[in-house]
């Protein structure tokens, strides 16, 4: 005989790295499929070691990785599973990062500086990744930056049915902290049924860029529950600073919401004592521990969302149909 | 003799594309050298022909190409250059293209779309290029799109100077004509002393998300000269209306400052009808016919930036030192 | 469990470009698949937009395009296409071009020249494009110029069929309009059965290469139904001064047959006036209009060809066995 | 109908180099599946030529060519048979190559030296390979070489099995013959239960240092059957002498085990007038003609081996847990 | 200090295969440049070594190798030059092979074919090759199968002007000896003042597409000089029998100008027992031994052309300027 | 004029990560070049930032990075600082690791793994990486897993000489710690003029693949002083517990030899605890705070030849020369 046939069957198996392996169990539980059991560890110079203890010839491979803080551990232990995934035959590789690291250095601001959402883009290529799914992209340009299919997800539709829930009998205003992130505020009031925007203003003296001189409400927010919205919240002065300055302006209350909780110290400290009354983030990030105790935060998941879009790339559907998401 | 030795010279040699000759003109002769004689011509069914009439061995190529209108025409005989230089020994090739081709293309604004704007780097760079030199992007992450060396040149220098001399003594306000550049506004603002700045908020329908159901001014503009400030004007429905709801919301007059003047039909007729009373302009790309008859638009000359780029980039000196520009 | 399976299955898809729809309608029609929805427009300033209707993930494209007149556009049109494609998960996507775009240029004639036909294969290549299927290449070494499968299809076959059945009765030459094409002419006098074959020779002046300065028939076509062979018919001034040659030379008769019929002005007139009485070409083009009312023109459909062709491709068949084509 | 689907089955074939077609029959024995009909031959120049007889289209293809002498010949007829595959639409390209070539020169010994065994691995990988399928690597760090997965099969299995059933019941020592394989010795020694190793130590004049001075045992031989372990015998030179060695150092027999019978001139000879009793080898090699007389050479088949693997990667199996070799 | 500035030299070293190193020497002279001291061996088993006996850091090297007979050593130990060449730092690499490898495979004649002049630009491009230089190839086209440049000359200026030396004066015609080279037989006849041109058409039978039926000459050859021209002798069948049917037809005498001398066997004995007066050739190729007794044939040095433009290259001159050549 | 030249110099800049910077300033003293001016940062949730204060625009760069402990963050850091370099127009960029990170991570040692090592070669390549200088690798097949120059210089002779000025008098013996690197300790004994060498033997029970059940010192060590020789220290164990084995086997005197003094908990305890009377490292890495305090450390240092191998490499002259190590 000349050749031999055999029927070609797909396999999902599904990966997590270290750096918040809640998330991805618990995106195993949609799916139906838990994690592969791995051996990851990290030698005392802090070499890092993966092992999958499964075969994963031919497999469809979906590697979640959260990257927490210490993101250059999660990066690279990333960069090794894929390594280890595309020598070990895996069939297809999608990277599943929920927070895309180093989205903030998108471009160069000044001259001799590194585009590195870009190479964080080239490196997952160079390390064996066919495809990436993550949510919220700092900006959507991003998307750009990979050669190959993005999967980029929208938590806003998560996060503002929950404002609508909870805040939605209030006169709202939606506001962004600075000028950047307009944009996303007008979507959030088209969202939200046409409420009113603003930002907050920056001003800077020429000779000195850097250095914020004054800053200013543009918009209307006076007596009115402002929905602060950002893509993350870092160590948390910006959003902060602008929740003071609303109530300063007159608003009647203010609640903050965004996607990404890195939540570096001091943000827990700032969070707490913000005159905003609530603090709404998803679990593409786990919380740090100084932040689990605050009252005022209020976790959504994102686990549904990725689970239906990783679902829905095995099996070749539309994510932009199910999710409203970009496929 | 085992080798043979000789003193390693460079040599700037300056091509030109047919999108806009005079502009390449106008920039040799700020750095005293002329286009390399190009025999280039259309055949009959679109096909494009490019020879250059001296060697191009060993060179270090500048090439030229305003993307006006019929841009795909001026790709492909951008592409069909490269490929010549590259054949042709040329040692490095720098791309300068004051308006970047399909910038609007810069993300998937929804499923099943190109991002054309990264297609173009890619094509770009399959055809040879090195390096590319260009004017305000549309979105500055768009230099992420190439993998290599972009130099980012900035014309608001030019254009605010031009504003500052002229309307300097008045109560001035910048204005974004949508709510996703309000940050190059804000920088506006910093660059002319801190002057409030305000937007158009459009507000859509969530069930028809392409229709704009009302808009509105956002931001202090009532008494002001209101500079109305973006990156290009195409066919100029937004501009224009912009400038009009300033009228109305107690604008005392509105001025039109823009880098890249397509200025598509009926653009003219709009501008000519508007209220702004003066649109500025840089000739990165030429001012189609019935533009060329309209007195109140002033066009600035963007070839001395890009010619001290172009001298820097030869001589490895910095870009960023000399023009404010991102290097 | 610790993965998920499924069947996988294949999932063939159409596309058209706006090149030639009738084309690509007619390529369905015979596989039982219409092409795709698709949203294709063009901007103001030239910039083309292509959407998809329906998700494309995973699937078998086929990407159909025309290279008809106004060839950048169209060009441009399937790069962009394919990026779109492939952004959109598509599994594998084959290029469809019945006329390879710059075939024409595919060396350097002289020095500082580009070789546009390997450059239109990097683009392609580069856009996303895993595969060609084309008809009768300008010269077959261009299949090599291709990183990839490339499925080269003949057309003489259909065309020969006709000459066959109309004029197989007659005392035949076979006829290449220049030096350059007389192994396609004698390919077809095997296919006829080893009629005579002949060829316009050309001679120049070394002085002035460019310059014909005598033609001279060589061969013997004295009495003979001359079938005049060529790949493609551009603006026709070769092709109908070798027919009136043929007459001076003593043909009884005159026959083109062509696979490409370009046609750029003034070929539909040439072809009016001259002394051939009948010129048979397949539809790879669409006819220009003034073309269209000539009533000596015959055109013979290439859609089976080539949906047989992208059958066999699917379904992993021999393109070899089935057309004599290779594969 | 806007698609059409189909199943998706995937086909084994397999196809056979010139270097050693017997071993490829032997694996497809034992695959059920007979080597491709191939046409294969040499022009009068030495150029190659292979054209496959059945079509390839889809298929999984494992390309079986053993590296024997006359190597280059084989080298270049599996580039060929790569890129015929590739041009052929083969779905997924393995090759198969027992003795990996230019296994020795896998780093630079001293400046302005290739990296032989890195240039094949690009080399195939340019050609087309998906994949590599071999055995016994000279180092096992030539995996890292190519750029995709490797499956690296151990003979050792194979080889020491026979050592144990023939020798296991005499007090064995297994001896490296140089300094740079004593890790391969250690290996035995396990598998083999603990037996002592040892090594020939040679002494090299700083000054003079390709010039071996002295040749010393270290490790204790005496009164025992000593396993002399190496991956290849090229001409037999460094084998035969460490053989005299452990016999005047008081050795009561020895044997020679190796994956790779090179045995170029005059290994046949050297291995014959030898005090070692047997010599065992595999054939991943075909025997040269004069080594085909020597009685104390025991050939043992690798086919089994490679076949297995070869079935596991065609059915995503786990190459690892078969044969405690590498996937 | 922050940084340390040198003049910039660049370095021409010569390096020669060992496939005709009396050519390389002979280039060598005419540059006033040795070649590099190479160390070149081949290992038992066939296996390449080489190891540069000066350093290469930062050369502008020229690879000089004929590819004689056993053209797949000649092939392999290039490759290997080129590694080691990267590897040790040479700042540009440029393959001279005044005959390009496998120049006749350069399309699929059927399927599942490999195209093997592709094959080799690749090779050659992922060993490190920067440039190619080579002379004549069999079609212009192959320059395109390399991703850079590539420069191509021409020896018809060196064999032409013999023949008008020697035949000037005589009644010429120019022959193809099939039907696939009629175009350069034109440019020959405008070389030597417009004669005329012929060609041998061999009839197929379509159902025995391999088998010729018959041979015939198409043109005007009666009582004249016929040069019979094609660009490489291989077993000299075609061309031998070409001067028969030449001769035949009444041709006065017939003269072979070609510009490779493979000169495989019998093609020695076919010359000599052939009615062909003088055989022309260039030194691309050594002679085989049976060739070099052979006194009607005529040997023209191709190493000035060639020396010529590596001069020209190393000193980005223009090559087309000097040679007629293309750059 | 159609062109301009200006001659061509060349520039040595000198970059330095955080990992180690006092080594980056040690080679910039014997080179004359102090390190440029960086800002380098990392923010709270790691994400790191660099930027250069000055133009780097043609410049011959030399990226030096120590990978200590936290490694991640040093190969991180070093991949940003690639990227900024390039897209600074940087004109060739070459990587100084004295200590090659994951270098242990050589090949795949049992199915699943990662090989990390390549991986390294390959960000370092998509980062923008032209060469590598690195000292001691692991394996020196760790050259070809980058496609590019790799400069590999020896510590051995800083390290013998002073072993040789300090115990030259001694009966010594060469020592491995166990089976891997005996080879390497045969290369020390021909530099030390031919002393006797040994290894330490460990047997595994063949089900517990991964436990040692007994340790051997195989070789003459008796009365000897031992120096115990590897090419990096972690933690400890194996080195301390060869140095007890030896001094059980009745040497008279430990020395250890190492390059890379990574000296991971509890490294500095085990050394200090141990039988060795000396511990002689290089400062390719820094002494951790523990171990700084070990009056048996002695550290020689790496930067006069890291210094000399960038000055050759800079002005193109011959590493291999200089200091005996590889090109």
């Amino acid at each position: 005989m000349a050749s031999m046939s055999a029927v070609n069957s797909k396999n999902l198996m599904l990966f997590s790295g270290r750096g918040y392996p809640e998330l991805a169990e618990e995106i195993g539980k949609f799916l139906g499929v838990a994690p592969t059991p791995t051996s990851s560890y990290t030698f005392a110079n802090g070499e890092l070691f993966v092992r999958f203890e499964e075969s994963v010839r031919g497999c469809d491979a979906f590697v979640v990785q959260s990257m927490a803080t210490q993101i250059n551990e999660w990066v690279m232990e990333t960069l090794i599973m894929l390594d280890a995934l595309k020598r070990g035959s895996a069939k297809r590789i999608t990277v599943v990062v929920p927070f895309y690291p180093y989205s903030r250095q998108d471009k160069k601001h000044r001259g001799r500086e590194p585009i590195s959402a870009r190479l964080m883009a080239d490196l997952l290529k160079a390390a064996g990744a066919d495809r990436i799914l993550t949510v919220d992209l700092h900006t959507a340009q991003i998307q750009g930056f990979f050669d190959g299919p993005v999967d980029h997800l929208f938590a806003m539709g998560t996060l503002a049915k929950h404002v609508e829930e909870k805040y939605g009998d209030r006169d709202l205003a939606i506001v962004s902290p600075d000028s950047g992130r307009v944009r996303l505020v007008e979507r959030w009031s088209d969202r939200l049924g046409g409420c009113p925007i603003a930002f907050i203003h920056k001003t800077r003296d020429p000779l000195r860029p850097n250095e914020v001189v004054a800053n200013k409400v543009v918009g209307e927010v006076e007596g009115r529950t402002c929905v602060l919205v950002d893509d993350m919240i870092d160590t948390g002065g910006t959003i902060t600073s602008a929740a003071e300055m609303l109530m300063e302006a007159g608003a009647s209350d203010v609640v903050i919401a965004t996607t990404h909780p890195i939540l570096s110290d001091p943000a827990a400290k700032r969070l707490a004592d913000s005159p905003a009354s609530e603090v709404i983030v998803t679990n593409t990030l786990p919380l740090p521990e100084q932040a689990k105790e605050l009252e005022k935060i209020t976790t959504l998941s994102i686990a549904p969302l990725v689970a239906k879009a990783i679902w829905e790339v095995f099996n070749d559907g539309s994510v932009t149909t199910l999710f409203g998401g970009l496929s």
